[in-house]
C-alpha cells in the first residue's frame, strides 16, 4: 500500500490524469463525426487540439469553427472545462496540501495565508469552486448571448455566448469566429471587450484569491498573497494598456484607424489577453515589435497561482521584483505589503522563473531549427505562448512542420503542469541536511 | 572633509572618471587630424566611438580603419587600454574594498577567497596587474605580428599585431581590417584564431583569478570563486563551440564552405567572442537564428567579475544555476564546489541578473521604436551587445538614427558601470533593520 502511494503522489496523478484526458480527446477528434468534412482529424492535429484545449492554451493548427462539427466543438469545449476546472480544483487542493504540511510548523502564518482552509474543508471547497465557475460563466454567457443575438440567430447567439464565456473564463483562447480571426470583429465593442476582459481576469486570479474576496464581507481582511495578486494584476493591466495604446496609436493595421474609445478598448483587451487568455481583437502579426515584445513578457509572467492561467505566475514576478527593489535600496529584509518574504519563497521563485526561461529559450532555438525561414520573433512568440498556455499566435503554429507541432504539444503540456508540480516537488522533497559545507565567497556583478 | 568623501564614494569616482575620459576621447576624435578625410568626426559619432572604446565594447558607427587616421586609431587604442586597465584595477580595488568590509566579520572565509590580499597590498597589486597586462599583450602581439607579416609590410604587421592584441585582451572588439569585416579573413587560421581566443579568455578571467593562478605554484590551492570562473568558462566555451558547430555546419554563408578543421576554428571563435570580446570571423548577420540566440544568451552572461568583460558575469550565472539545481533536487543548502553559497550572494545575483534583463528589454523596445523597419532579433542583439559591452553587431549599429545612437551610448556606459557599481552599492549601503515585519506566505509557481 505504501508503495502505491509513493508511486502515485499528487504530481504524478496530475500528469497521468491530464495525459488520459488528452488521449480521450484526441481519439474523439479523430472520429469522422468530429469534423465538418466527415473525415475526422489526423492523429497529430487531433493530439495538438486536444492538448491545447485540455491545457487551456488556445494555440490551433486548424480553425475551430471552420474545421469541427458541432460535436467536435463540444468535445473541445468539454476538454476546456474539464482541464480548466481540473487545474483549479487540483491546484487549490495541492496548495492546501502544501499549506497543511507547513502548518505543522507555522500555524499562525498559515492562518493568515489560507483563511483557515483545511483538508477537512475540501468537499465544501470543491463545491464552492464549481458554484463560482457556473455563476460567473452563466453571467458572462448571458451578456455575450444578448450581444451576439444582434449579429446572428438567437440559437447560435446562445451557443456562441456559452462557448466564449467558458473558453475565456478558463483562459482557453478558443473561439468560433472562423478563419483564425478570433474576436477581431469586436475590437471596439464595449460589451464584448469588457465582458471577456472580466471573464479572463477573474479566471486568472485563482480560486484562493476568489474565495478570500468572497469571504471579505465577513472577514474584512485579505492575505498578503491576495493583495499581491490583486495589486500586481492591476498594475500590469493598467501599465500594459497604456503602453500598447502608445505603441499602436499610429499603426494603421491595429489601433490607427479606430476612434479614441476604440483605441482604448483595443489596448485594454491586448493588455489583458496575454495573461494568459489567448483571444485577440487586433491582428497579432501586425502589432509593432514593441507591443509584441511586451506581449511576450506578459505571457511569460502569466496570472495567479492555482488559476486557469499559465506562465511563471504573478506572485513569482512580484517576489522577484520585491527582491530586486529591496536589494537596490540596501534593505536586509525583502518586504511586500508589510510582510517579510521567506528565503525559501525567493529560492522557489528563482527556480520557477529560471525553469520557464530555460524552456522558452530551448523551444525557441528548436523551432528555429525545425521550421526555418520565419522571422525570429515568431519562434520566441509561439514558444512563450505555448509555455504560458496563452494561445496567442503570430501565425506560425498553423504552418508548423510535424516536428514543430510535437515540440509545441510538449511545451503546452510542460507549461501547464510544470511550474505547479515543480513548486510542489520542491516543497515536498526538502530534506534537512545533516552536514553543512562551509561558506564560500563569490564575486557577483 | 567628510562631506567630500561622502560625495565622492568609489562608484561616483568610477562614473565621473570614465565620463571624463570619454569626453576627452570625444574631443580628440572630432579633431581634423583624427580622420583620414581631414574633417574630424561629428560630435555624436565621436562620442559613440569614444564611449565604445573606453567601455571596451567595440560597437562602431564608422569603420575604424577606413575612417580614422593613425592618430585617430591611436586615440581609440589608448581609450581601450585606459578603459580596460582602469576597470581591471578599479574592479580589483573595489573587490578588495568589499572584501575588507566583510573581513571584519568573517576573516576565515575571506582568507580563502582573496588569498590574503589586503588594502596594504594595493600598490603591489596594481604593479602586478600592469605587469601581467604588458606581458600577455606583448606575447599576443608578437605572435600576431609574425602571422600578419605574411600578408602585409613588417611595420604595418607589428602595428596591427599590437592593436589587435591590446584590443582583444581588453575584450574591446575594435579592429583595423576595414569595411566592418573584422577578422573574417582569418576564420580558419589557427595562429590568429587560437592567439586571439587565448587573449580574449585571459582578459575575461579577471585579475583576482589571474593572480590566484599565478600564485598557484606556491599556494597549491584555488578559491571557490576561481574554480567557478574556470570551470564555468570551460563548460560555456566547450558547449557553445559544439552547438555553433552543429547549428552552422551546413550554413553556406558561415561554416558550410570550410573543411572540418576550419569549421572547428570558426565555431571555437564564435563560442569565445560573445563573452564579451566582439571580434568576429563569421558574418554575424548570416548566422542561423539558433546561433544568434545562443550568442545573445552568451553575451548576457559575459565573463569574470572585475575583468575587462561585461555582462552579468559568470559567477552570477553559476550561482543562479546552482540555486536552480539545488532547489530541483530539494536540497536545503545551495552548494558549489563544496562551499555553501550565502543567501546574500544569491540575492545579489538575482538583482544583477534582473537589472541586466530589464535594461536589455527596455533598450530593445526603445530601439524598435526609434529605428523601425528591421527584424526584431537585430534590436535584441544590438541591445544585448551594448549592455554586455560585447561589440558584435548584426549591422544595425552603423545604420542607427541619432536617437538610436544616444540609446546605445547610454547602454554601453550603464552596461560597463552598472553591475559592478551596483554590486558595490548593494554591499555597502546595507543596514541592519531595527524592526522586522512578520513573515507572509506567498504561492509560487
Ligand atoms: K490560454
Ligand atoms: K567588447
Amino acid at each position: 500500500m505504501k508503495k502505491i502511494n509513493d508511486y502515485l503522489n499528487p504530481p504524478k496523478i496530475l500528469v497521468l490524469g491530464f495525459a488520459i484526458i488528452i488521449l480521450i480527446g484526441t481519439f474523439l477528434l479523430t472520429l469522422p463525426i468530429a469534423t465538418e468534412n466527415g473525415k475526422g482529424l489526423s492523429f497529430l492535429d487531433a493530439l495538438f487540439t486536444a492538448t491545447s484545449a485540455t491545457c487551456v492554451t488556445g494555440l490551433v493548427v486548424v480553425d475551430t469553427a471552420d474545421t469541427f462539427s458541432t460535436f467536435g466543438e463540444l468535445v473541445v469545449l468539454t476538454l476546456i472545462q474539464v482541464g480548466g476546472l481540473g487545474f483549479m480544483t487540483f491546484g487549490t487542493f495541492l496548495f492546501i496540501l502544501l499549506g497543511k504540511k507547513i502548518s505543522l510548523k507555522e500555524r499562525l502564518v498559515l492562518k493568515e495565508a489560507y483563511n483557515n482552509i483545511s483538508i477537512s474543508g475540501i468537499v465544501k471547497l470543491v463545491k464552492r469552486i464549481l458554484l463560482f465557475t457556473i455563476i460567473i460563466e452563466t453571467i458572462g454567457a448571458t451578456i455575450l448571448s444578448i450581444r451576439f443575438s444582434f449579429d446572428m440567430p438567437i440559437g447560435t447567439a446562445i451557443y456562441y455566448g456559452f462557448f466564449h464565456a467558458i473558453s475565456n473564463f478558463n483562459n482557453a483562447g478558443f473561439d468560433l469566429m472562423g478563419e483564425f480571426r478570433s474576436l477581431t470583429d469586436y475590437v471596439d465593442d464595449p460589451f464584448v471587450v469588457l465582458t471577456i476582459c472580466s471573464l479572463i481576469t477573474l479566471g486568472g486570479l485563482g480560486f484562493i484569491v476568489f474565495n478570500e474576496l468572497y469571504e471579505y464581507r465577513m472577514t474584512r481582511r485579505l492575505s498578503v498573497n491576495t493583495k499581491i495578486v490583486l495589486i500586481t494584476t492591476f498594475i500590469l493591466t493598467a501599465g500594459a494598456s497604456i503602453l500598447i495604446f502608445l505603441f499602436e496609436y499610429n499603426n494603421p493595421n491595429t489601433l490607427g484607424t479606430l476612434d479614441s474609445s476604440g483605441k482604448g478598448y483595443g489596448a485594454l483587451f491586448h493588455a489583458v489577453t496575454p495573461r494568459t487568455a489567448g483571444a485577440n481583437t487586433l491582428p497579432i502579426a501586425d502589432l509593432t515589435h514593441a507591443s509584441l515584445f511586451l506581449t511576450i513578457i506578459l505571457m511569460y509572467i502569466g496570472a495567479g497561482s492555482g488559476s486557469t492561467a499559465g506562465g511563471i505566475k504573478i506572485t513569482t514576478f512580484a517576489v522577484l521584483m520585491a527582491t530586486f527593489w529591496s536589494q537596490l535600496k540596501g534593505k536586509e529584509d525583502i518586504v511586500l505589503f508589510k510582510r517579510r518574504i521567506e528565503m525559501q519563497t525567493i529560492l522557489k521563485a528563482i527556480t520557477v522563473a529560471l525553469s520557464g526561461l530555460m524552456i522558452i529559450l530551448l523551444v525557441t532555438i528548436l523551432l528555429s531549427i525545425t521550421d526555418k525561414g520565419h522571422p525570429f520573433i515568431m519562434y520566441l512568440f509561439e514558444a512563450t505562448s505555448a509555455f504560458g498556455t496563452v494561445g496567442l499566435s503570430m501565425g506560425l503554429t498553423p504552418e508548423l512542420s510535424s516536428f514543430g507541432r510535437v515540440i509545441i504539444i510538449f511545451t503546452m503540456f510542460v507549461g501547464r503542469l510544470g511550474p505547479l508540480t515543480l513548486g510542489f516537488a520542491i516543497t515536498r522533497r526538502r530534506t534537512k541536511e545533516a552536514f553543512h559545507h562551509p561558506k564560500g565567497k563569490i564575486m557577483i556583478g
